[in-house]
């Protein structure tokens, strides 16, 4: 019987798809490739394919109880953890790709900086076809980093911060383990409210979980400095919206950046549009760079495809009891 | 005779007046003190001190033949530099501070990261409170840039770049030298036509002489890829606006970052205003930001204080006829 891969993708460039025919070769496995306008194709091919490489909630569901691994292409996986039989194989394997460490991290050194240089109101000046420049303006040297998600996301910031010379940078995770040699501290998160004080820039960037809900709420906020600067990357559900709001607002808070928000699409008669001194991006953070995140993403999926075919553990494994 | 300094800038801390008071008194000086809207007060001053401390052309003209040191707390310093009898003494020794390569490199990541990011076509949307989020985007990582200048701004970009994964960068230096291990290869400026082909993000941070003018002209923009970036935070004499724009317009360059322009500030009918896929901000790459670039600024002063009392060369000095 033929081993079949059903692949879902907009962005895989011929090159792209060469090394997965390869991979998929040398593994006795056959690659059916399917763009992103070609759904009803895809799901009948699905029904004979043992793996599934793309990032479609629907065609999963669509998917027979022979789907033994789906690769997501994304990174967050919170749709796929839900309890709801989403997976008709309760054994199926489910990785994610963690190659959007680079592209995130990079959208929040864009953002911290514009944050700290006050690029929203220099903008409303050049719109304006004004010359003023006065402004006080901060920088990433010297300054105090709390990262919330010791994660890929987590590090590359961290990364980036102290190539800037950033003067601490406080990683929390879940265990107050990280990476050796990244952060100047790791801190379990149950230290957040003893951190928070001495924050001056916070980058949030935890999956989207049950504890993860609101963990940025009304009190925490209250325990940042005036200066502080919020940045969320991971998911919008972790701050509750409407306190921030009050406190950006109110001058209570410097200014925050959020590529995430609940809910998302923001609905247009959303409060938080139009909040002081917040940059809001439309969820593009994580978005694939032309040539990295492509190339590492597909690079990802054959290294794994390669275990899955020999029976080694993959290197993407999500536990979907945990989220992540 | 008392030997005195005079003093004439806006940023200082007490903390700042007192570490000069310190060196001051090391050293047999005595320091007087004046904010911007005390220019009278400095002028008068200024006629019997030693060194001026200062930013301002109109009060370097009103000093008198025997003041032996003006020390300049900007680092661009053209203005001084032009053979018109700004001073008085022909032998006074002018200084510039070197502190703005920080802060002018912070900048630079930051327009690289918004034009690579489409963050201006981001920014309408979020205004509109849409939301679409396909465009394509690239990253700093793997990419590749040109330097044109490898003075303190130039070799703190290419450090920041480097950390963040640039696949190659090209310096480009009068002299055709560079710190080592900074660059990937450092070339003479004579190499420019040969390099811009394979350039990917030009970043001028050149001094503003008689050679850089235009340095960037029609011929030369034309020599780019189509998908280049051009950023200038050196002098805006050094780019043919007007090619500049014809060629954003037309769609023959990705996109361009420009914090300096000629003249300055832009005119309101300026034919710049408007361009497409540029990003305009009004002269604020190199604004001192709280903390770093203000202490660094006292500090460079206070050791060239030192050093000026011993007679020992001055680690500023700028050569008047060269300009830089």
């Amino acid at each position: 019987m033929s081993r079949d891969i059903c692949i879902y993708q907009e962005f895989l460039t011929p090159a792209h798809q060469e090394a997965i025919r390869a991979a998929a070769g040398e593994t006795g496995f056959t690659p059916h490739f399917f763009t992103l306008d070609q759904f009803d194709q895809a799901r009948e091919c699905l029904q004979h394919c043992e793996v599934l490489y793309a990032h479609s909630v629907d065609l999963l569901r669509a998917a027979p109880e022979t789907l033994k691994w789906y690769c997501c292409s994304f990174a967050g996986v919170d749709p796929y953890c839900q309890d709801d039989g989403i997976f008709k194989n309760p054994d199926c394997l489910l990785t994610n790709s963690n190659v959007y460490g680079v592209t995130i991290a990079e959208h929040v050194v864009m953002v911290t900086l514009m944050l700290l240089r006050r690029m929203p109101e220099y903008e409303a000046v050049v719109r304006e076809r004004g010359w003023s420049n006065q402004l006080p303006i901060r920088s990433i040297r010297d300054n105090e980093f709390t990262i919330l998600g010791t994660g890929n996301i987590g590090n590359h910031v961290a990364e980036r911060m102290r190539g800037m010379g950033a003067a601490r940078i406080t990683g929390l995770s879940r265990s107050g383990r990280a990476r050796e040699g990244i952060y100047d501290e790791v801190l379990p998160i149950s230290e957040l409210d003893r951190v928070l004080p001495r924050t001056k820039i916070l980058v949030m960037a935890l999956p989207g979980t049950a504890e993860t809900i609101h963990i940025l709420n009304r009190r925490r906020i209250a325990l940042l400095p005036g200066d502080a600067y919020v940045i969320n990357v991971g998911r919008g559900t972790a701050i509750d919206q409407a306190a921030l709001k009050e406190a950006l607002d109110g001058g209570k808070l410097a200014g925050a950046a959020l590529d995430v928000m609940a809910p998302e699409p923001l609905p247009k008669d959303d409060p938080l549009w139009g909040t002081k001194n917040l940059i809001l991006t439309p969820h593009v953070s994580g978005n694939m760079t032309l040539g990295y995140t492509c190339n590492e993403n597909v690079r990802l999926f054959c290294e794994d495809l390669k275990n899955y075919a020999a029976g080694r553990p993959l290197n993407g494994c999500v536990d979907r009891k945990k989220g992540y």
